[in-house]
């Protein structure tokens, strides 16, 4: 089996989850190299048990060697660009996490590179790959349903981040709502056009105090005329809350939560039934496992990776109007963000 | 046992529903006349197979019955307010259908001279009495999940209406949203402050023509912080769609259709489920008698009636204020409205 | 609109269940007499305030009276076959309530009487007409999943009736279970040919004091070779449990419990769903009126009954094969018990 | 980490599940030596790929390598219990696939064996470890609920097996409803004292010609007086059925299927959910994880093993009363067959 040779620049949290996938669940994947600018001895034991070969402090040699066809990038954010470029140049297939950047000439500079190499380019929206997600999309994308008119995005985290996270965030939707930014244009199959939030911080823990919100509302237009809607907390202290649905012309399809068993126990007390799988590690895993085969299989088969540069850019452009709309307190238009 | 003798005024279909309720479901009430100005055979016969005594052309031999101690208001809108002043004026009780007028003055008038006299008035937001929306909003009340934070309302009819009804129904939001205005109020247990609406006119049905839309978003900030919104389709083809949902502090509560069965047809082809049922005939039958109960019962004990003129006046200012939104594009305050 | 005039015998908890739905929920009903030889002044208030001519205490004036078409026999169960002769012998057409009798001569003599008179007859097997039941039935009925293989029925009281009562039941099989031996016939579409029972006392109650059992299992071979089983349980302290299920050759239909409404409650510590409707007035109300409607119809239309003589006889069959199965420890054929 | 040394014997489909899970998901397991007698190419180069660093033909060589601490027995049936006897007096622990035999005395000489050499042994009911029935069993064994009343288990295949493997397969009880007998027993946390099967070859796949059954319900007296019952279908085309419930004192416990996803598409013509997870590779799939960590963390803590020697034995005396009943028509106690 032809086997895609992968460095891996990062090793925090999600950049070691990519390498586990890599290295067990993606078959046709060799997780070869491993770079990460504060490599240190667990680390390291860490890449050594997974079979890596090449451990580096330094992301360059990683693009310098050229047995690797394809990177992962699983670093901080403000480092996408850079090494998305570097990647490119150095010809190498690239999968970073998202946001590209939140800056929108910074994107364009990035996809411009990319464009330029040849390479390929998936962007990681995760959420895309879920079993639920995806047969939402399938359904609309299908045809079978008519045009979409209503799009639905419930989007809520089980608990709060730190505070010392959320001030430096980049705000709630730019940070958490980019997701359901990025799930609502890929129902709807469509680009905004227009942006309209509600936000307030509920929830006692302070996000007022860095000029956040834990709590919000986000409609919006789309070019082919659907209605969206998405809203968020940072705490629904039941669960993890991911749903969705669109409404078409001829029919309506949503999904629920994943549930941690199908159990419903009976009492005289009342009826009970499991919790939602408690956070993205649980909710999203073989969404992981999906994303990194449908990267890799891109490489192989040489076609289109499922989530494109323009698929990194829109949903910042939504995430700035919406952060704009807020404070604001009025509709704002993707147009308007364009050029920020 | 005492039973409250009531006239009833109008008898089209809503009318004729209250009548058979009142007639059969609603043991504490005697049905003693109807009055219609359009009195026909058909509904003199369908009156007398009711056991009817009184049975008029005219509202004014009702509200000249001294044996007469309340009235439904079941005529044309335009009627209301005038039915309401004069009944109130003649010391009956009031049940009235929604909205009470679509004007706030004429709203106002009637709301002083039920006052004035001292007699009860319920409007009739039977949603309230719903099963389903009833337990979402008694969990809410009772404060066990804390303070709401997300309100959401989902609406849709399962077809048109007749475009000769929509030219005069005053808009959807006047004519169909006003449900979910009250419903969200009542689900938040407080007032919106400001509205921003989002209609668009996409089932080709030519609602455009009429400056009307078929679907539309509406997204609210109520005066206790909790934000709301609500998603109406003029035709969801799959069916009458009424879901609810508050987000607090401390967890969610959500509300599903009520299906036809309970039945799971399992095949090699697919899984399938009941519908959900028809439409509100079907969906609220229940709540309508459990409306009227509630109305004689609040009579005989002499306490406030559960749905009051200011859960009339309301949501008439939130239609009105999602009305100028559409039409300017931005959000409007309720009291830029509150004196139109 | 023909109405048939009706003779209500016997006014207790049952009679006056039916009572009151032919008087107002059954449009093509006249409930016109009522008899009862307990009769006393709150039954015949109760009567009166329904609109009934004619209270007696002799059902010797329901069947003398010419103007009576037909008679709901709801006295108690050792009276129905005689009931049932004399109505046909009066030529009143007859819904009677389950069983007929417990001994299989006293029933093939009342099916004789009605057969010689040329009367309808309809037993009251009332779950036949809920929605949830009759929607496996017609499922099955309609061919499209091919032959029934397994038919299973659950069905269980969410508590205990007096000990009293349970002394003069007649066991578990003829008083609780015979209900499931119709709807296991019902769904089958076919007789059984042999059964198996067993049966425990587990509750604490004392049901072995009266040699009887408080939950049972009872196995069965249908005559067109499906296989069949009914749990059952007198005291499922969590609800009412009452569903069905049907595997057949090319798919499977199964059905579970009407719930109180339709609400999901998420916390932190759990989630939580409505309980089953209470017990059978709350579950099966909407049956008991589309069964009285199905009777009148059926005579106003001159159309056979859905629930037959034969209907009557075989559950009966069924429960005395299930105690003798049980009683000695091994399967019992119908035929075994055709002749007691 | 302290790592297992597992050798692996009989490469077949279950061997392969277990050994790329024990390579990839067991972190605590070193999957070192893999034999098969049939040892070929494809299976060299598999092994090979794995990291498996001894492949034999020879089980013999696994026995004899003092480096391996334990040894997974997937080989066919008829060698398990050699296999056990000779893994025992290695001195390897041993995970063994079900059935250990299907003769009770060669199952009581393996146990016997691993007795006598002190170490341990699980047996491959996996469904023990299915999030769902694990549930099932939790909430009983608690105790909250009370004693079991009655057990239920629901087991159908989603298609046939080839009627070569019928032919030999050892007939419906001892192949297929073995594992639903473990369930019963595991969830009952009881024994079974007598057993009634009723079976049908309802199919027309031929079952009766190999003196098999294609369809069965199978009931049950358990040592602590509650009732069981097992449906099993060797072809419920609609998918893979697996659905357990215990009725307890007070109150009850069920799990349904997984399904595919949890979404539901509602259209005029009907409303559809997900299908079940295709068959016991994707149900189970996470179970077969879960049962091989359970193994490899008994062996690091020195603790007992969740599935035990009387755990693969009494099944095997569940299915041999089953067989008998069916073939003679009449309830067998499980004593009757203890000394076969």
């Amino acid at each position: 089996m032809k086997k895609i040779k992968i460095g891996l620049i990062g090793a925090g949290r999600i950049g070691k989850l990519h390498g586990v996938n890599l290295a067990h669940s993606v078959a046709e994947a060799d997780l070869y190299a491993i770079a990460d600018p504060y490599m240190n001895d667990a680390t390291r034991a860490w890449a050594k048990d997974l079979g890596i070969t090449g451990i580096y402090d330094d992301p360059q040699q990683i693009f310098n060697d050229p047995e690797i066809e394809a990177v992962f990038i699983c670093s901080s954010t403000n480092t996408h660009a850079d090494f998305i470029i570097q990647a490119a140049q150095a010809g190498k297939h690239i999968f970073c996490e998202k946001p590209i950047d939140t800056n929108l000439d910074r994107i364009r500079q990035a996809l411009s590179a990319v464009e330029a190499a040849g390479v390929k380019l998936q962007v990681g929206f995760v959420r895309r790959f879920d079993h639920n997600h995806k047969e939402v999309r399938d359904v609309v994308a299908s045809g079978k349903l008519g045009a979409p008119n209503i799009v639905k995005v419930t989007s809520r985290d089980p608990d709060h981040q730190s505070m010392d996270y959320i001030k430096v965030s980049g705000g709630i939707f730019m940070d958490m709502t980019i997701h359901d930014f990025d799930m609502a244009r890929y129902l709807a199959g469509s680009n905004a056009v227009e942006i309209m939030a509600y936000g307030a911080a509920l929830s006692g823990a302070g996000y007022e105090k860095y000029d956040d919100v834990d709590t919000a509302i986000v409609t919006m237009k789309f070019e082919n005329g659907a209605l969206g809607v998405i809203d968020n907390s940072r705490a629904a202290h039941y669960g993890y809350d991911q749903r969705t649905e669109v409404m078409c012309e001829k029919g309506c399809v949503q999904v629920s939560n994943d549930l941690n068993n199908q159990a419903m126990i009976s009492t005289g007390e009342g009826v009970s039934i499991a919790k939602p799988t408690w956070f993205f590690l649980e909710r999203y895993n073989n969404a992981f496992i999906a994303e990194e085969k449908a990267f890799v299989e891109a490489i192989i088969n040489n076609t289109e990776t499922p989530v494109s540069g323009i698929d990194g850019l829109e949903p910042v452009k939504m995430a700035m109007a919406a952060a704009l709309s807020l404070r604001e307190g009025r509709p704002v238009r993707i147009s308007e963000v364009e050029n920020s």
